[in-house]
This record gives C-alpha cells, sequence and structure tokens, in this order.
C-alpha cells in the first residue's frame, strides 16, 4: 500500500484539548507533525506554535487550511465552531479528526452529514476516543468471537470525582453519557430507539439545582436495555465501567485493578483521579490510528453519522430529563456512505 | 435474660425446603428440636419424622400445634398453604418462622397481618434468608456507619442457571425479584413507591414465552433508584451481586471470590450453581438467630409487614411487567406494631 | 450408624481459648453440652461454668473426667500441662479434642504417641484448625480431582497486625509457621525433610531484638519445595494465605475479597484483623466434626502423629533459625496406627 | 533543552527481537528512523532494510556505524556478539541501545565496563525494559514515597507457557530470573550479595532433563530476602507477578485482570500467553525513552554496571543451582561513573 510522507497537521483550537493533541503529535505520534495552529486568540497559537518545529500560527482556519503543507486538519475547537470548520475543510477535500462532540445539536449534525455526503466520499473521524481504549478493545473482540452469545443488557458506570461548578443537569447527558451512547452503539452495532432517564434525590454533593447522579436506560433496535449511572460528584475518583450480558455469561472491564496493597487494614488500590489519566493511552491510539488510515488515504473510524446519531439520542435523553418518562429517539434514514 | 430449654418446633411443610430444615435443626442448630412434621401426604411426613429422635407425624397442622411438646412452629408449606397455618398458629400462640412469601398476594398478606395485630403483638419472622448472609450485613453495617454517605442507588443481579421449564414470565418478579424488593427494603430502609420492568429481547436459551431477562426498576420513598438484572437461564451459575452507591463511595458484594486459580490459560474461579451453595451459611444463621429469639420469648427480623409490603410491590411488578410503563405502589399505613 | 446422646465435655483450661470453646459448645455446636470445666484457678473455673446449665466446676482434671456425666475431653490449657491431661484422658478411655500444640517438644509428643498406641486405638483430634477452614477445605478438594496435576510448590503468607511485646524469635516459628507445617503435610499429603530459615533486617516496627519477618523454607520427601513469610508486626491485619502451583496450573486462597469498596480515591476492601475473624467458622467446623465424630464413635481429623511430626520440624526450624543454613528432619518410623 | 532531529538508528541484529525494534521505530516510536540495519545473513539484511524508507543493509557493523546518517545504535544480535559491536560503538562514540544480556558472563561485561570508563561518559542503555513496564513503574513510585516504609521482602512469580525443547536448566537462571535479579536491584536500590536455588522434583511437563520449576532466593546488601519461582513449563500462561512486603503494608503487580468473564460455571479472565503481549507497551516505552534522552544528548535507565552486575549475580546461580547450598556474589568496586 502506497503511503504518504510525514502527516502536516493543521490543529484547530488551542484551548486544554488543542494544546494536548499538539503535544501528542510531537512527542508520541509516529509520521505526523504539526503544521499549523489556528485560535481566535492570536497569542495563545504563537505561543502553542512556538513549541512545534516549523508550524505556523493563525487565526483563520481557513488561511491555515489553504496552507501547502497542510494534509489534515485536527479540531479541537468549542462545539459551536466545528460546523463551520468542517465545511471549510470539505472545501479543502482534507481529511479531518474532529473532537466530540461533531456538534452541538442534530440538526447542524445533518448539515454536516449532509455536506459530507455531496463531497461523495467519508473524510472525518469524530473523536469518540472509547472505541480505542484497549479494555473496550478487548471487549468488543470477545463479543465478535460469539463465545458468549448474543448481548442481552449493558450494565455501565461513569463516575467523576467532581463537576465544574455551572454544570447544568443536561449536561451529564450531552458530555457524559453522550459516551455510553457511542459506546452501546459500536459495541452492539444497534441503534438507540428510546431513553428513559431516572433521577434520585441529588447527592449533597451536587452543586445546588444539579440532578446528578442520573440513571439512564436505553432501549436498542436489536431489543438490548441498556444501563448508565452517571455521578459526577461522587468523589472518590474517576471510573468508567461497562459489563455486557450476553445469553451463555458476562464480560466487564473498567476495574483498574493493576496494583493492589495491604496498608493500614485495607487491601486494594487506587482509582483513577480523571479521564486523562484512565483514557491516555486511548487518546494516543486514536491519533495514531488517523494518521496511519490517513497516510494510507482511508478514513476510518467513528463517521459524521455516529456523530449525528448520537447528537439524537441526546436530544431524547435531555426532554426525558427534562419531561420524565421515556423519550423516542427519531433518525433520518442511514445514507449508503455509512453502511 | 430467662431461656426456654430445647425448642420444640414443628415443621409444616416436608418437601425440599421442609426436609433440609428438619435436617438443619437436627445437625446444625442449637437450642432446638423438631417435634413434629406435617404433610398431608402422610407417608411423606412419617419418613422424615423417622429422621428425628421424639418426632411424631402429623397430616394436620392443627393438630401438631396442640401438641404439649411444639414450642414453636416453621412453615415450609407451598405459599397457597400458609395463611390458614399461619391463622392457626396465632390461636395458639405460637411463634412462627415462615418461608417466603408470606402469601401469594398482597390482599391475603394484609388479612394475616391484621389478624397478628388482633393477637396484639408479634409471632412471625418471614423467611427473607438474604438478611441473614454474612456479606448483606457487612453491606448493611457500613451503611449504617454513614461513611459512604446516604444512599442514592443500589445496583442488583440475579442470576439462575436455568428455570424450571415450566417458568412464566410473572414468577421472575414473584419468585426472585421477592428478593431484591426485601433487601432494598431493609437494606435503605426505604418502601418502594414504583416498579417500571424492561424486557430485552428474550436470550434464545430461555424456554419458549418466557420473557428472561427482564430489568427492573425500583423507585423509593427516600429517593433512591434501584436496578435488578434477573436472569434466570443465564447458564453460567448463580450468582447474586449488589452495588450501593452513596454520596461519598459505593460498595459491592457477591463476587464470591474465595479461590483463584491459574489454568489454561484463565485464571478465576468457580461460580456457585445454585442457591443452596451461596446462601447455605445465610439458611443456617436465620434458623438459629430464630431460635435464640423464641427461646428469649422474642420475635425479631422480617416482619409481616415486610411480607405484605413485598406482595404489593411484586403485584406492582407484574402490572408493569403486563402492561409496560411504570407501575406505582399502594401501601395501606403501616400499623405500629410493626414501626 | 448408631448415635450416642448428648455429649456431655469436659473443658480443660478456661483462659481465652478455653472459654471461647465453652460458649461455641453452649451456643453453636449441635448435639453437646459443657458437663465439667477445669482450670487451677477455683475462681475462674466456678465462673465459667455458672454460665453453663449443669456444668460442674473442678481444679483437677482427673476428677472431671471421672465425672459420670463427661463423654469427651477438651484441653484447652497451657501447652505444658498437655501431657498429663492426655495421659488422663487415656486411663479413661475418653476421647480428646486437643488445642495445638499437642505438646511442647517433640520428645514429648513422642511419649504421648506411646501411650496411644498403648491404648491401641485413636483417641485424640489435634486442634490443627485450618484443616476445617471452609477456604483450605476448597484447595483440597481441587487438588485431589488431579485437575492440577501433582503439586511443586506452595507459597504462604502468614500476617499479623503485632505481636506481644515479649515473643522470642523461635516463636514465629512454633506458634505461627507451625501452622503451616501442619497445612504442608496435609495438603501435600508428604513429610517435611529440611528447614531453612532466612531473616531479613527486622522490621523498625518488631520489638527489639525480635527477628520479624523471617523467611523460611521447606523441603519434603514428595520433592515439594513451600516457603512461608512470618511477619507479626506486620501492622495493618491478619492475613493468611496460600498459593499451590501443579504441574498444570496454581489456585491460591487467604485474598478474603468479600466485599469491594470504592471510597477516596481507593478501591478495594478491609482486612481482618484477628485470627478470630478470619477462622471463626473452622473453629467452629473443627467442633462440630468432632462432636459428630465422637457421637458416632470415631476419631477422624489431625492425628497425635500430626502433633509429633509437626513438633520435630519446629525443632529444626528453631536449629536453623539459631545457627543458620538447612536444618533436617528427623523423625521415628510412623506407627501403623497412624496410617 | 536543545534536540536533535530525527535519530538514525543502525540496528545490528535482524532476528526476531531486532526487526520487531525496526518495526517499532517505524510504526510506534517518535523521532526516530532505520539508517541501518546490520546482520551476517545480507539476504535477511536487505529483506528488513526494504521495509524502511531509506534503510542501507549492512554485514558489518563497523561498517553501519561509520555511515553519515546513524546516529545511535540498537544492538539486537545474539549475546556472544554484544562485546565487539558494543566496543565498535565507543569507538564511533555512538549512544547504543544493548538487548539483554549486555555480555553472555561477568568477565566480558568487566571488560565493556573498562572500555565505557576510557571514554569516560556513559553510552549505554541496557534493555532491562521491565523498567519501562507501566506496573513495575507504579510499584517503583508507591515504594519511593516511603509510605509503605523500608522493603523486607520480594516475592516473585515467573512463568512461561512451554520452554523451546533445548532449554537447559542454567537457562532458567540466566534467561528468565535475570529479569528479578535486575528488578530487585532496581526495585530496592540494593546489590544482591548471595543466591540459593532449590530445585522440587521437575514437572512432568519438563523436557527430560529440564530443572523446572526452580525456586530461587537472593539475600541482598540491604538486609532483604527476595525469592523467585520460576516456571517455564507451566502450561497455562505466560504470568511475572511481584509482590513487596515492607515495614508497613505490601503492594503486588502482575495479576493482569483487565476484563472479567462469567461464563460455563467460572469467573476469571484470560492470561497472556508470552512476553509481547505481557511487556509491548515496555518495550515501546523503553525505546521512546531512549530516543527521547539520545536527541536530549543524555543516556538514561540500566548502565554496563548493570549489565555486569547481573551477570555476576547469574553465575552466582548457575553455581547453586549445580553445586547446591548457597553461592555468594562478588562485584569489582562500582566505578564512579555508575555512582
Amino acid at each position: 500500500m502506497a503511503q504518504r510522507g510525514t502527516l502536516g497537521v493543521a490543529v484547530v483550537g488551542t484551548g486544554k484539548m488543542g494544546a494536548d493533541h499538539v503535544r501528542r503529535i510531537q512527542e508520541v505520534t509516529s509520521g505526523a507533525r504539526v503544521a499549523a495552529v489556528v485560535d481566535v486568540d492570536a497569542e495563545r497559537a504563537k505561543a502553542v506554535a512556538a513549541r512545534a518545529d516549523g508550524c505556523t500560527a493563525y487565526t483563520d482556519p481557513a488561511a491555515a487550511m489553504a496552507a501547502a503543507d497542510v494534509d489534515a486538519v485536527l479540531i479541537a475547537s468549542p462545539g459551536p465552531a466545528h460546523e463551520a470548520a468542517l465545511l471549510t475543510a470539505f472545501e479543502h477535500g482534507l481529511p479531518v479528526l474532529c473532537e466530540k462532540p461533531l456538534t452541538p445539536d442534530a440538526a447542524s449534525a445533518l448539515r454536516v452529514l449532509e455536506a459530507e455526503r455531496k463531497v461523495g466520499r467519508r473524510l472525518v473521524q469524530v473523536g469518540f476516543m472509547r472505541r480505542y481504549d484497549a479494555e473496550y478493545l478487548r471487549l468488543k473482540s470477545l463479543l465478535e468471537t460469539g463465545q458468549l452469545g448474543r448481548p442481552l443488557m449493558l450494565h455501565n458506570r461513569h463516575r467523576n470525582v467532581a463537576s465544574a461548578p455551572d454544570w447544568r443537569s443536561e449536561m451529564l447527558i450531552n458530555d457524559s453519557v453522550v459516551h455510553e451512547m457511542d459506546v452501546t452503539r459500536w459495541l452492539l452495532g444497534q441503534e438507540i430507539t428510546a431513553v428513559t432517564v431516572l433521577c434520585p434525590r441529588p447527592s449533597a454533593n451536587a452543586p445546588d439545582a444539579l440532578r446528578d447522579p442520573q440513571f439512564v436506560v436505553f432501549e436498542t433496535d436489536g431489543g438490548a436495555v441498556v444501563d448508565v449511572e452517571i455521578f459526577v460528584n461522587c468523589g472518590f475518583g474517576y471510573q468508567v465501567q461497562a459489563e455486557v450480558v450476553c445469553e451463555r455469561g458476562t464480560a466487564r472491564i473498567g476495574e483498574g485493578h493493576a496494583m493492589v496493597t495491604n496498608m493500614a487494614g485495607r487491601w486494594g488500590g487506587t482509582i483513577a483521579q480523571d479521564f486523562t489519566e484512565r483514557f491516555a493511552d486511548a487518546y494516543d491510539r486514536e491519533l495514531q490510528t488517523w494518521v496511519d488510515a490517513t497516510r494510507a488515504d482511508e478514513v476510518i473510524g467513528p463517521s459524521v453519522w455516529d456523530g449525528y446519531a448520537v447528537a439524537a439520542v441526546c436530544e431524547a435523553g435531555v426532554r426525558s430529563l427534562e419531561e420524565g418518562g421515556r423519550a423516542e429517539v427519531e433518525l433520518v434514514e442511514r445514507p449508503g456512505l455509512y453502511a
């Protein structure tokens, strides 16, 4: 297979996520370099650009994408800016790794989907990085062997130490459970058809008016039932666990029990304190996979369809949260490009 | 505290459960003997009576309860026979250990409750034996320390190798989830106010027309959300697990990981194959606790109120199963006797 | 099988261990009662006797053993008093449960062995209670299936929170590792032929001059190598673990992981703080087994030969500790009574 | 810190290990390229060179090291060829990553050590890759916090599915336990002063005349006692575990329990089948660390002193294996270069 040389990447957005991707491309990823960084804050763009040899700072994404040494785009700007950046990349025919969410709602995701269809080939990989986590990959491999039979249920736990003070109840759905939505669809190969959100009386440790924790139930078009505990002020650590229950057995990941100590009357170990610790490898693998595929002129991984479908499930989740009861998910027909 | 001598027990019902209790009283329990056994099948009653010194066989519960050497009654007959046996025991003022269910429905349980109120003191301990399991007891002790804060959610797994061929879908609620109903009420000290049953597409290993597995969600009057996976044809073993999620931490029981082997490419251990293996100690402890309390003229443990409340929750569960959606639980006011 | 009525037991020694056995016979064990208690301290004997109906206090073991209502003897006095009490019991032909050690050294154990041989049948069960622990029993069962092949190595961990201030280095061998000596012989069915003790630089938490921890290696006549970490001031808990390594796999017990919590940045659970917590069930099962066997006129369980062989291994261990290097174990020929 | 551009690496030896390092540099490592490959088998060298852009094949290491585009050397040839290759690299002043063993015996390792001393600065990183394993690194970090107190003992398990048919007993020491020798020295920061090898009766699954398993005990100059179970025909998997026992607690790694399944009467998971699966990340991290350090003109990681000290411990181990008993380790004085 023919392979391109070192990939020149334009990183759009140099906030926490973007700056971390710049570091990753420089220090971890093989076969890519940061050719351009873009930020509306020109000073910040310059500061980040200075960390990489031969990297130019821009304030306009279109200018960066027009540069001769830019072969691909990594979008890490705030969600509302994604749509415009994606459309510009499409005009230049550039492959894109777009951080999640694809866009902030289903309607805008659908516009991006239409635009990519007009291009006629896939250009976008969406940053659902759990698909690159070693444990989730093992779980999927096991399911694919068929040893356990058909999946019937999937139990998920998703816990953060503490939320930012300005978090609102719907963000537990849109920013956190969004990962389990993608995991459910990817792991089971099924679409989510309905969402029900139940709210226990909130924890005393949650900020005022935040409904935390929440218990979310998905139904799928393959007849599976999926539950998610989302608890963003659990206090004790960052924990992501999944147990899939199949016809002949179950499999569970996310215990994180690498080192066991005996100390002061207790056995056990430490719990990760944030997602960068838990998913560091997944981010590395996600980016390397994208670079490798792009250099081979391929686009694989989560698609614009995935970004759109998850946005629609989020909207149903927020409806259930706000109105109570079960909310159905409506999807447009799946275009052939994403078959 | 004054203590009676060896307790003479009449065991009503000599099927699998009753015969096992006769063995337990003879070989395991301290301070009690089997004075009488009762069964409509006179031959079976005689055969079981022959295993214990000085034990008389009866076909009529009333006759056994009138015998001079009978101090207490253990009811292990089929559920529909419980009400009559309980009322007879009340007439004789005899303390009773009654296997679950107290009675088959909420209306009959309410009649028993009224009868015990007329007696004016508690006579009945209901056989919810999970309250005597060492792991559940540890979990409850931990909750009572307050270290974890208030309970917000409780996740339960309840799995059997295979169901009898004649099991019907509502039996998953009435015979299996009934245990989690009692556990929820006892562990959290809250009443269940609503039940929602979701049914995944049934496992290919379930008998025709049996909705197995089911995913059951309780809401409680203390604002907790409780979920139960019930899967009676899981194929791989008998497993009962519970994780309580509190404001400052979680606690999980039921892993059953006493012995770990490395063999043939796998690490791990065996899974119990039925409830007698998993809960042998709980049955021993339940019976010994009842004998000790009875000899001290006390009645403790699960009450007729518990039996009634669980029957009412079961009825709501079956409504949800049959009609879909969320079913509310209606309870009469709690009498002072059970405060 | 003919079975005697309730067994009248004389408990010799009413210190911590003896008093606990009195409680156990009264409250836990089925088929036995405390008919007599014996202690050189008459007041203490009377106080303990008062706790059991129809129990007489003695200061002389011989007087108790001559009483008409005494059917069997439980010796829980200090080790140096065991030989005399055993010989007296032999004179009365009474079955004995003798707390470990059988006697304080191999020479005295050999005298007891000769005396029992003269009686011509086994009367003594030695109190090596680990053989009655559910986890050790599971391990032995697994070995007996042959699934794992022949045992090659056995790794043991034996940890106490803290030793009494007056502990001496040889007590780690004689009072603690003595259990692993019996476990090794029982689990593998092999005799220990040599002992090597290695002493790391002592922990700062050990009392002055106490060599703690120690690392002890056994060689057996079946070609197995066994290691024991003994650490009596580990500070964090009481832990007894064993992993047997066989030709086709390994098996490990003693993790004690019944309940798992997530709290304050850590997952895990509590560690038992002493042996009564870890081995409560083993003591109960040991005593019940002895009562059941005695009522059936049988003597099973650890024998005087086991008590003698372990005493000889202890002596080799202390030689290795004091002189360095490897010490061989010399045993007399095994009498047919103990084949 | 000034940093060189992309590092041109000459890989000496294109067998299994060498070819894998070529792949790693090409696909995984950031900041390096394969500029040259060397093998006495010219065809094999050419075939491997063809996989990397701008890579030249050589049969003579000296020629490769003289090439203008070679900045550093990775030695992966058979052990007996290491000394000559190292000395050549020293002549060219090239930094080297040398696969373990540094050289086949202590005498030759000492010659390399003297040669590097004459160069006057460190050039060599020895390939003890366990120091780069995430779990060992976590264990070392924990020890360095001092929370657990001083290390007293270290228990190790090292198991392979099956050995090659031509393995000889001393290879268990020289090729396998060699890793625990390095781990002991690195983790505890102490030198090994004596080795004792005990041999259980060999497993029936070991090739004829192979003493497998072996149980190896180290004593250190810091007063620690270390034991290693080495079992190269355990049949069930590749397992490397370590538990360090300190004054206030213990810590254990190597369980490998990422995914837990329930299936067919058993809970548990799979065991890795070889070292490439268990230590894939460690190899990646080792190489990246070497590339990063080299580009920053630094030499860190295991030194020639480490290679020499381990060779001397191996020799003591083989003496104990062949002659029985305890063998002392003699080291030359540690040169200041390796302080």
